[in-house]
């Protein structure tokens, strides 16, 4: 419950219009994408760096957990007001601070959309990396909160990779500075780079000081068709490890190629096993010398067909609708995102298929195979106790063999609560004990994002 | 004075032949390139983790303070042992662990040197991007350390773009491990980037998971010289303002230029005041793209000419040769390594021009423009105590210009002993002490490298 008295402060502070109460309303803010619902006792819209300060030092006066979210998109649970309290919605602020093309800079809040930053760039011959399959409707401070990745960062690297500096309110409510704005800068801690990824747990950022890319000169398309996972899995290693990099490196199994058959008639070979979609870019001569590069690497016994694609948007439009899709044959489809080292993959893929047998639980694999990244799907009935506790056993192996194949659990999506019960298997108790120091100095009495990214108990 | 007991409890963790205590032998351990002298009262040689740690829970025992160093070719007095105790040379561990250009990773010891690690990578068609001038002779464990650049980050990035994981022995002697072996991986808190930089003050490095970048096929060169050092400083801006990234792009002033001369007769012309040195790499069509643009850019009124260089060897070791030139007409020069934004080098180079006027103050600066990163060397006779102390309130007004030009006090120095004094006028106060409560987190007893980093007292 909150106090009339809790209440009044944070109305003063907010203005009534920046604050819900009404449970209806509070119902809008109980959710991501992880599908799990827990509503908030009250959802708050900040609009500046000064509110932020206030409603965080308001809700340590009187211990109210809050919650900070962008647009909810998050598949790990990351934005989930676990135990009621605040949802801080920080949607409203969507300002554009500056653009500065000569120094490459944009600085935005933390409500600005991924694809606001990109359509500000683009006139100026800029993008800014990260491009998670949500970037049309997810928040930049969603993307900072988990490092956000995407197809792109096989060659440009992810969002710790794209900012130079960060302002926050901490846990406690103290107004920081991390970083600088220049590209070279090394004074004091790296507390930019400590706040990227840690899922709002430390701070809440309030202004972004995002560093540009110039936009690549065009782009060309390869795909490759495989007879079975394991040629095309080889074929990935063979990809990365020659010098030319593409700028994607998409890989689908069967059952995701299924899936896109199904929907879209005559896109692709009915033989087909595995594919790959590669992306490269530059200006043209590099796009045809990385082009067969690529092309070469991609032949194995097991290569069905490999072709450049003139247009390939009917593809990535294809690709990327994969995730919706997979959620209308398994609305509650337990999706990861675990990461290995490329030359593994094959060992990957196999594990997985023989796991899927062991277990009768059907699944669907694709991703961002040139960063090792592969969004595993297991496709339950969440009406069928004895599928789900198949598929928990089943998810426990998976972990077990990313980490033994030298892997981590997350590459993209972060730990949030989903995967709070394995982080223990990759995070040894004492590094895991520091953590919650550094937790325990930014956020002292832990009201922020309480219970995320840390296991349970 | 360092008690037998402990020096008994030291031997027996390494061994007689790791420990020193002979005044003369420890004095060979009692500077960086700040040349600064601070005698350790005993200098211990680590050769594995296991030593680390357990000097470490034996530093705490006895409140001996313990200053990491790899080979002390630091400038900002990091490595300096200045509360005598006990300095921990790590130059034995230099074990590169393993090489595996599948995955494009090298896992090596701290005192593996940097071009070491270049040396093993090439082969396989691979660099390790960071390349501080001090490359043959500095080791990777100080690059960490200070998230060192060089000339080639303008394209590449700095230390911490090129690091996936770190194991640390923390000040306290806890065993951690950061990061993981993938490209992607958003697990946990950045302990890795919160290492990087850090100075030594937070945890020592016991071993590095090196990102691995493919080798350019080849690299061209290109000069600019200029009338006057303000068209230069232009030329700069309008480079970096278009999207041909030059893979080093490097800044020479009037008084470079001449020491230059000095030593190398006929390599440069008379007339010119201001010059850059400009290296693009990649295929031989990119360098001929890139190169015409950056011909482009670098056309001013202020331009005297700007060709394409065939072998600029020769201009690379002049330009390289240029730090240890300036000792030699300047033994005790003050060297800064401040960075504005591109587009304000301009009014900072102007603004340096007026204070060396205003201080009688000669200085030479040079750099890496393409960061706006400039070496700013005031060049003072230390036995001249009016001179001294003009230099000093020169150096103040350097610092206050930098920071009013949205800029940073070092780009890849770090701050160590010798900017602690102006570190706060970059660094709020509340941010300040959220690093310091960090700095407890990981070293309660302030044992570890302590008194640098921070502004003191």
């Amino acid at each position: 419950m909150l106090t009339a008295e809790f209440l009044a402060k944070l109305t003063a502070i907010v203005g009534e219009t920046n604050l819900l109460t009404d449970p209806v309303d509070c119902y809008a803010y109980a959710y991501d994408n992880s599908r799990k619902i827990f509503p908030p006792l009250a959802v708050a819209f900040a609009i500046s760096q000064e509110q932020i300060q206030a409603i965080l030092l308001c809700c340590n006066e009187y211990r109210i957990p809050i919650t900070p979210r962008g647009r909810g998109t998050g598949t790990a649970g990351g934005s989930l007001p676990e135990q009621g309290g605040l949802a801080l919605s920080l949607e409203r602020m969507s300002r554009i601070i500056s653009i500065d093309p000569a120094n490459r800079i944009i600085i935005a809040e933390p409500g600005v959309l991924n694809q606001e930053i990109q359509d500000a760039a683009r006139p100026h011959g800029f993008f800014w990396p990260p491009d998670p399959s949500s970037a049309p409707f997810c928040t930049i401070g969603g993307n900072l909160a988990t490092s956000a990745g995407g197809p792109h960062a096989v060659k440009y690297g992810t969002t710790r990779d794209h900012v130079l500096g960060l302002k926050a309110i901490t846990g406690k409510g103290e107004l920081i500075k991390a970083g600088c704005n220049t590209t070279k800068g090394v004074v004091g801690y790296d507390l930019t780079r400590l706040l990227i990824g840690s899922e709002g747990t430390l701070a809440i950022i309030t202004e972004a000081t995002l560093k540009l890319t110039p936009l690549p000169q065009s782009t060309g398309g390869i795909t490759a068709h495989y007879k079975n996972i394991q040629s095309c899995a080889k074929a990935i290693a063979a990809i990365m490890a020659q010098p030319k990099i593409p700028s994607a490196l998409e890989f689908l199994d069967k059952a995701s190629l299924d899936l896109i058959r199904s929907r879209n008639t005559g896109l692709l070979p009915d033989d087909t096993h595995a594919m790959l979609m590669i992306e490269v870019d530059g200006s043209d001569v590099e796009i045809n010398e990385t082009g067969q590069a690529i092309l070469t690497a991609c032949k194995n016994e097991g290569l069905i067909k490999s072709e450049r694609v003139i247009d390939s948007k009917a593809l990535w439009v294809a690709r990327k609708a994969l995730s919706p899709l997979l959620r209308d044959i398994a609305p509650k489809k337990i999706n990861e995102d675990v990461v290995v080292p490329v030359s593994r993959l094959p060992e990957l893929l196999q594990g997985l298929t023989e796991l899927s047998q062991k277990y009768r639980i059907a699944n669907a694999n694709f991703g961002h195979a040139g960063n090792g990244n592969i969004h595993v799907n297991l496709l339950v009935n969440p009406d069928n106790p004895d599928e789900m506790n198949r598929a928990e056993a089943c998810l426990s192996e998976v972990f077990n063999l990313v980490l033994a194949l030298n892997g981590t659990l997350s590459g993209e999506h972060g730990i949030g609560s989903e995967k709070r019960a394995y982080v223990g298997l990759e995070i040894d108790s004492v590094t895991m004990n520091l953590m919650k120091e550094i937790k325990h100095v930014f956020d002292p009495n832990n009201i922020l994002n309480p219970g995320k990214l840390f296991p349970k108990g």
